[in-house]
């Protein structure tokens, strides 16, 4: 029996595009890599997906089956990017047909925090598991859902909007036009937030010489003064890992996951969070000693795990033999 | 073919303990019922479960073939009852092997919230969706959650502990020892809190009156008296709708689910809730027009849905044909 055919996986994030080719019966193996600047001029994006998609099929020593791709948005059932308030331009656009037609080749279309998720339960921290939750902190927070043993999307597609879970009914205000979302409190943007605030407020004096201005403040600088030993950025990493355990806590008193992998720009400051995180979510545990603690576990393929997910998801579209990975929901 | 043999379902509440006869090709009409009270005394909530059982035995016309039976708590996916504030003499007791040595018959145990689910998907409010969520609004809050056409309980069994999630991070303290959990607001018992503290408050005055001791309010004193017109109840009851909103969106935010049945005891007050419920949904909805906003029914059921559910339930452990059912996830 010949070998199945390759697939491609794209991650399309706020910064730049990064495209992978991978063998279906075995995409923890990168083939061969891709990648392009996100462009911001109008109607760009789809033509620099199809560069990184040529770029790597023109690379490949095999031919080449089906392409996944993840997209920083709503994404529906049927492959329709609907709205991504970091892609602007692209709206209701039917990306996996308009694909299709350009690559002439199956293509599965999906949101990128599920991508990453796809990533980490076949071939990362989540592997194994039946039931999992995969965080991505960044500029906002996208989650994926391992529900009895598939990838689960929800109606619409639009399922693990958890960024925008209320924690505070009056709390901060968020773009989405509403207040207390979870991504106020313990997104990647919101780490500098809590640090410019305490600042502002006398209890980090150690943070406020970090930068010139204190509007500069951000998330890096808190973690890096606080590798330095300054106390104020402690406790603001402190306050911050509370935040995080705070929606954690609630997706799986919800859920009842059996691990949480976080992922995203977090991963980079794992060494001063990843134990503030596991002693906030024991501090705000709820179930007793009768609900063991989930473990909280970070993401291990980084900044691939999108575009590895998006080529699992692509394998659905090939068919290929992939004993060993969560099935797509149907 | 002869018939498959009829089904059983038995849902312990907080007061009495409600069992059904069914066919499990039409478990929507009941055959028999009989019920009796819970009993407060030790040891006594499994004679009286199996009480329940032989009078419904007793009264079929035909062989019985399974029990199914929701308990108010944590029950694991072995049909062990772990835990449950309002029974606190039954702490990690094998339900499901008690039962079967004492009835002679396969038992299946679930969560009463995860059953009334159950009953409302497969027969109620919620039949024909894929996706949906039941909250039962009562003492406290349960959920019970329908992802990709089944019914899921988590890694352990005590998925949709949704009373508990964090709405206000300093908010309310909880009986579990954390604060904020969002049954602290939006149970059944919280609706009496909103209207005593309002009263306190002077911003209810013709609450005050409903009562000889505002200690006394409860919840359908605060129903009655927005049924009168007064506005000061009003109010107290638009706070309240705001407060489901809070919780019911974060869930379908997670979850994307395609409806939302509403249980417990919020039904005999759905008149003077339901508008303001999905009212308080719209306002409080995240996703703009490109998701569309999330229907909220009220269950169908009523007090039955549990037992119902429990039957439908236990046809999974009789193997009948239930094409129209939502399978139960292995």
């Amino acid at each position: 029996m010949p070998p199945p055919p390759l697939v491609l996986g794209i991650d399309v994030g706020g910064s730049k595009i990064l495209g992978v080719l991978v063998d279906p019966r075995n995409p923890s193996v990168v083939r061969a890599e891709a990648r392009r600047p996100t462009p911001t001029g109008r109607g760009e994006l789809l033509d620099a997906v199809a560069w990184v998609a040529d770029e790597l099929v023109r690379s490949s020593d095999g031919p080449v089956g089906a392409l996944g791709i993840g997209l920083p948005g709503l994404v529906d059932r049927r492959g329709v990017f609907r709205y991504g308030p970091h892609v602007a331009d692209l709206v209701d656009v039917d990306v996996r047909a308009e694909l299709e037609r350009r690559l002439e080749m199956p293509v599965a279309v999906d949101n990128d925090a599920t991508c990453a998720a796809r990533g980490e339960f076949a071939v990362g921290a989540g592997a194994g598991a039946d039931d999992a939750v995969m965080i991505t902190l960044g500029t906002g927070i996208g989650v994926g859902l391992l529900v009895d043993g598939a990838v689960r999307v929800g109606s619409h597609g639009f399922a693990g909007e958890a960024g925008h879970i209320t924690v505070e009914r009056d709390g901060e205000a968020c773009p989405c036009g509403r207040r207390g979302c979870w991504e106020r409190y313990a997104s990647g943007s919101a780490l500098g937030r809590l640090g410019r605030e305490a600042v502002a407020a006398g209890r980090a004096p150690g943070l406020s010489s970090a930068v010139g201005d204190v509007a500069d403040l951000r998330g890096e600088h808190v973690v890096a003064a606080a590798l330095r030993g300054d106390t104020g950025a402690a406790a603001v990493l402190d306050d911050y890992a509370g935040w995080i355990a705070v929606g954690l806590v609630n997706l799986v008193a919800v859920l009842d996951s059996a691990v949480v992998v976080l992922g995203g720009g977090v991963v980079d400051a794992a060494d001063v969070l990843h134990d503030r995180i596991v002693a906030a979510v024991r501090a705000n545990w709820y179930g007793g000693s009768r609900w063991p603690i989930v473990p909280v576990v970070i993401a291990t393929r980084g900044s691939r795990a999108g575009a590895l997910g998006a080529a699992v998801l692509a394998t659905t579209s090939v068919g290929a033999p992939l004993a060993q990975l969560p099935p797509s929901a149907p």
